[in-house]
């Protein structure tokens, strides 16, 4: 089988791990942008905590070494099952005898999309950088909306969804807000500033164990947050969101209340579940089609206990090593072993020092498992270079509380041409090249 | 005079330098951005060697600690000399008695705006950030053309302009396409990619003495860029520029080629240079009106030999420095001494290990020069954090080659949302809040 042709569609933490783990099998890997995105860490690029390169890194620089494989920077349009090809925006279609399809996931509005412009959400690097700026803005708008009419109308953030990312963001702005921000804005009485997180269930953090739930809640309120549990958003306009009759005005909604799996998934012709995934076999490959495998947030594929695997890191790699091993090895689909997610733990931080932990029975909170979140994702991290840097920012805020990205530079007050970045499609882009 | 309220325009060295020096008096600072740039370095943030964040910082944190100072972000529409205000696009004009208009220039087209989407300058971070993934971007491209038609077509840099912006950026260029991404794109010969830099003038870097001139040609020579010494650019299209009646085909072309001073200048009613400049009195103010000063990049304000000063980081703050003092210690107007430009040397990079220096009559160049650039450089840099971010960005490239900031988020292979980041007048900007 050391002939056959293996694209991999998507960078993240599944396809680059497949990536890495197929030898000397001729391999394309097929990514929109030019870089693998550490997303667990992407609200801290939201929160001015961290740079955006602190977090991603090219794919191309992250695979030197492995001849037999070649990276595209392009858009897949289409897979064409039957004619085995990728189809791709502005290469030729890619031809495969193995196919992986890692596309990852957007955040969904379940039919508003319309309430993006106002509540977005946070999935590349991009959205971070926006939803970063939206921040610094919103802080320069109070100011000087204070300085001319001397009324303290308080900042209000509205978090849509108490899922890990919703937590975090949270916990983040609540201190960004409260301490880092207080020396900059003196104008403002940033105690009063609202951060509301709104949860659809009863509890945060779902995922966890009843009691971390409990326990990054009451971390939450101690930062100032407010929880609107069981609260479904009816509307979302660009002056607020309505709860239940109510209008909760604020200019500043995060949506991170739900993902749906690339659309891409749709030209495999399979029934996909709500969530937009592709209901994947035990050896994670396709019905009728044992060489096309879908993995990471694109997959629907069943637990122990029956659930859908959740779109985590670790679950992304795990079955990205283990398609990749069905590849390299070319065993056949009958006598695959099921693929099994071995959990070793699930982690969400608070903010400074305070964080959850769930390592199957054994659950704990606090300092200690701030520290284990800390060396977790510092461990995870790509390459000398970032850890050194990351760890160096985390160290320096935790003793200045003065985050360390606080730029706006992709919008000025000034509606001329460097207040924008030109869409792909301008002259100016490397399209034209 | 301590009852004196004070605006400054721009927050760049002349500006901050100014603000950090009137003492107690009640001083409004007022900048489009968020931050002060440190644009010495910006064209390392246009060639990936370092991050938007390294080079910039916001103002209000560095000007924390000074309670009589406030900043304001916003976009000056006018001067109103006559009712002593600033006039704001966002905010309630601001009065003012003594007023200090440091706004800076932008890269100027001489009357062929259009050739900015063809060729844009190197100004603020926008415009860094848009330049190094229009230069990431093409590398894609010509891997993608490559593999699509097997043509190797030589990827072609045109840069504009012989100054140190322009010789800076064919240095850095030549380094990191040569050298650092031959590994990242294996399919292409960057050996005979061709970096071309076009002078109107006899000789490069201008500002220099001739030898350290030549020094500067040879050393760029010798890292492969082609000189087009005594050649006018007639025209700049999306697929070239026209040189004398010949066309150099090229998608990535970079314009250096002169600045125009802020046309906010305008409203002062004063006829200004060629280059949009104030021509001020010996004491920096302006004709007329003995408390409104003009300096840095605005200023035409003669040097020792007739010459207007250029356009340097010294220059504008001893200004701002100078005037200051002028408005802090109310010195009327025929008690000022005039301001006097302390030249303490001028440096350029080629690139690494390569500089030319230039104290008054002492010249030299060579791995000494560079060396003096980095102290000065990393010296000259706001804060502890970014000295040591940035130096130790300089030593890992030094040594490995891998530049650390190759991300492309701005945009991305798809046209979809993600590709874009919204102008500041679109919803989801922060200037709805």
């Amino acid at each position: 089988m050391s002939d056959k042709r293996v694209v991999i569609i998507g960078g993240g933490f599944g396809g680059l791990t497949a990536a890495r783990s197929l030898g000397d099998l001729e391999t394309v890997l097929i990514d929109r942008t030019n870089h693998h995105l550490f997303q667990p860490l992407l609200y801290q690029v939201a929160t001015a905590a961290l740079a955006p390169g602190d977090i991603a890194w090219p794919l191309r620089t992250l695979l030197r070494g492995y001849p037999h494989l070649r990276v595209v920077m392009d858009e897949v349009e289409a897979i064409d099952r039957e004619a085995r090809l990728v189809r791709l925006r502005d290469s030729d279609a890619i031809p495969f005898d193995a196919l992986i399809v890692a596309p990852g996931a957007r955040h969904a509005y379940f039919g508003h999309e319309g309430w993006e412009q106002f509540a977005p959400g946070l999935k590349t690097l991009t959205d971070a950088v926006r939803l970063r700026e939206n921040m610094l803005l919103a802080f320069e708008e109070a100011e000087r909306r204070r300085v001319a009419t001397g009324i303290h109308d308080r900042l209000t953030f509205v978090i849509v969804g108490g899922g890990p990312t919703g937590v975090e963001l949270a916990g983040a702005l609540a201190e960004i807000g409260r301490k880092a921000m207080g020396p900059d804005f003196p104008a403002l009485h940033l105690e009063n500033m609202s951060i509301i997180l709104v949860e659809g269930g009863p509890r945060i953090l779902p995922g966890f164990s009843p009691d971390l739930s409990a326990t990054a809640a009451a971390a939450l309120a101690s930062k100032g947050v407010t929880l609107m549990l069981n609260s479904r958003v009816s509307e979302v306009r660009a002056d607020g969101v309505v709860i239940g009759g109510d209008v909760i005005r604020s200019t500043n909604i995060i949506w991170a209340a739900g993902n749906t799996a690339s659309p891409l998934l749709a030209s495999l012709g399979i029934a996909r579940d709500q969530a937009g995934r592709i209901p994947v076999l035990p050896d994670l490959s396709i019905p009728g089609d044992p060489w096309i495998f879908v993995i990471g947030d694109a997959a629907h594929c069943a637990g122990r206990d029956g659930n859908p695997l959740p779109g985590l890191a670790p679950v992304a790699m795990q079955q990205g090593h283990y398609v990749a091993r069905l590849i390299r090895e070319g065993i056949a689909a009958e006598q695959r072993r099921p693929f099994a997610y071995a959990d070793r733990g699930t982690l969400a931080t608070i903010g400074r020092a305070q964080a959850v932990v769930q390592l199957g029975s054994w659950h704990f909170s606090g300092l200690l498992a701030w520290l284990l979140w800390c060396v977790v994702h510092i461990f995870f991290l790509i390459g000398f270079r970032s850890r050194v840097r990351v760890m160096a920012e985390w160290i320096w805020y935790y003793f200045t509380f003065k985050p360390g990205a606080k730029i706006i530079y992709t919008r000025t007050r000034q509606s001329g041409e460097e207040g924008r970045t030109p869409p792909a499609d301008s002259p100016g882009s490397g399209s034209r090249a």
